[in-house]
């Protein structure tokens, strides 16, 4: 299992709970991007044949989340639309590097910490909202998060030995860290 | 319901039966090209609101198809890898207008016809595939292609009056069957 280098902070916990309708309108785009980075991934690599079940698999559930979101939005008279996203993803991934088994096994490294990330958030906030659907919500989806942070990484070990991938991890989760810490104050699943 | 304005040819079903293992192997490529252009109209659309759940739900059906066809390809002995695709689709989707909501419609009917096209031919396999595993596939397959087609007709309907539509239906369709008429001699689900 992962271990995230940093908490995340009270301060980004109280700003998603002062303006869940944004943070659940995010949370969709999330579920959507993710679903379209593991899609992307059955495209880019698709000769390495063990992946694609699994990423298949991944990306069906992440749609299926998208889905879920949607709706308890429309439930609270809101509709999927475009939103500016967090740099988060974006910074994390420059990490990767360039040539094509490093980029991939860095690829599923940066997944697995962007779920790692998004099920310790997850956590908070199914510990704290007091509205019972939110909750609910975030309560079941933390579980499927743990899982595909495991998953990544389980499609990666085969790609490198065991230390490369424990030092790769470690730089990365340091990375992360950084790039979280410094995402603008937005009402993001991940700033 | 969508006609086709040709019918599929003895010589491609010979072609085909003759080589199951590229026809299933060129049929999940095309899942998982279904899949990623159902979600790359979330991506392009996504301030139309009322595409997204239906879309979502296509692609996770298109994927687990792919998996489907994966894990008889495997049973076979085969495993999933690169195939050079049929020019059919890219060539059938050159009919698509350029504004963004002509676009859309464009795109969608396209995908209508696609799966069709897909439902016609495997409805021949269906009736002539002697292997069991393969004629309950494709006997199972087909009407999914068929819920899929109207399901693509169902989205593009709100976003013209039913005589453009009908028209662009009628066009449409007549490209689609020179389309498949002139497309190489290559052993591929459409050829």
């Amino acid at each position: 299992m992962l271990r995230l280098s940093s908490e995340s902070t009270s301060a980004w916990l109280e700003r998603a709970m002062a303006d869940m309708d944004t943070i659940l309108l995010d949370h969709a785009h999330c579920e959507k991007k993710a679903a379209s980075t593991a899609m992307s991934l059955i495209f880019r690599y698709q000769d390495e044949a063990s992946l694609m079940l699994p990423l298949s698999a991944l990306a069906r559930e992440e749609l299926e989340h998208f889905e879920r979101v949607i709706i308890i939005l429309r439930s609270r008279g809101q509709e999927f639309r475009r939103l500016e996203p967090s740099p988060y993803a974006g910074e994390l991934l420059k990490i990767c590097r360039t040539p094509r088994m490093e980029r991939l096994i860095d690829t599923l490294i940066c997944c697995a910490f962007i779920e790692a990330r998004s099920c310790e958030r997850m956590k908070l906030l199914a510990e704290n909202l007091k509205e019972p659907v939110l909750a609910r919500l975030y309560r079941s989806l933390l579980a499927s998060e743990a899982r595909h942070h495991q998953c990544y990484l389980d499609l990666a070990a085969p790609y490198t030995d065991r230390e490369s991938l424990r030092e790769r991890i470690e730089t990365i989760s340091a990375h992360e860290a950084k790039v979280i810490a410094s995402a603008p104050p937005m009402v993001r699943l991940h700033t």
